[in-house]
């Protein structure tokens, strides 16, 4: 690598240290191109060279924050196959306990989950590559359980399925989070989840 | 009447009107005091006159749309139980008739929809008891069928249930709509509900 090549790669590395613990601490609408160009001691112009623009530094982050959370779901699941049983109980005990580490997730880290959840890409951009594969990394832990609960699925409807059950866990921390409809406290938000997660599962191995 | 309380009561509907418009066309991010002002034909500071701010202007536009979306799931809920067949049968239909009635209100209304579910008060201030009044009202529609189900239920236990089914929901259509998982056509979203939510009714008749 040369030089100025190394040079370059470190600012990136900072730019994306500074702007994750922004988005820790303030969440992603507080980053701010001045204050990260002082954080680091780059010119304001010097973030430019680098990345296109802030979206691509908070894509940066995320990608980062995907990665916990898979740490986080693959230490749910193994804990939760490890408790042994059928492989269908398993299956459920994993959609809940995944759902669980989702809201886990969404709770002790709601700056990085607001940034992977609430952040739009400027009109017109698409989502990166390996965004999307993220997503579907996100997405495989919970076609696991599916595919034993529902064998007969194809794999794009396993797919779907997969990403409904997402959609309503997510529901669920969503609003149970913003104490929106209810004020529940995290111990019981997660019986609530416990609840209808299990009786999903159940519905599902019914079929 | 007196003469002066009429008008203000015909300034209070005129802005009640306008805003809903604004919403309804632009969403209630678009809602800015000049143009309604010059919409009703009034000073800008009359606007003041008759409400304290603009977020008790969009709170009179929900009352109406929690009407709106009251009257749709009304309509749904009889439509369900018409089809005939037992209590439970009933009960498992009509979570999937909300669940999807809920989905048709978000698709067809959605400034009104966003402006339901995203507007947050300013700080300090609560929502106004006929607002918690009309959320009540909205999970009775789920709190009927959960009962049928799920029979042993304390009020309160079967209350939380009905807003976690609730919020599950709103999460399959949250992200459905914003197409940010996958993108599916409205019948196909529409039948991912079906699927998950009769999952969920069978799961808690099955308890």
């Amino acid at each position: 690598m040369t030089k100025a090549k190394a040079r370059r790669e470190e600012l990136k590395d900072s730019l994306i240290e500074a702007a994750e613990r922004t988005i820790v601490a303030h969440g992603h609408t507080a980053l701010k191109a001045r204050a990260l160009a002082e954080e680091v001691g780059c010119a304001l112009g010097a973030i430019y060279t680098v990345f296109p623009d802030l979206a691509a530094l908070i894509l940066a982050v995320n990608a980062r924050s995907f990665a916990l959370l898979d740490t986080m779901l693959t230490r749910e699941a193994e804990a939760a196959a490890a408790a042994g049983g059928g492989p269908r109980a398993i299956a459920n005990r994993t959609l809940i306990a995944l759902a669980n580490g989702y809201l886990d997730f969404a709770a002790d880290h709601s700056g990085r989950w607001r940034a992977l959840f609430d952040f739009r890409l400027p009109e017109g951009q698409d989502l990166p590559q390996t965004h999307q594969r993220q997503l579907e990394d996100l997405f495989r832990h919970l076609e696991t359980p599916v595919s034993i609960l529902q064998p007969s699925l194809a794999a794009a409807e396993r797919g779907l399925l997969a990403r409904s059950l997402f959609a309503a866990a997510h529901g669920m921390v969503l609003l149970g989070l913003e104490g929106k409809l209810v004020q529940l406290p995290l111990p019981y938000l997660r019986e609530q989840i416990a609840l209808v997660v299990s009786a999903m599962g159940r519905g599902l191995e019914g079929d």
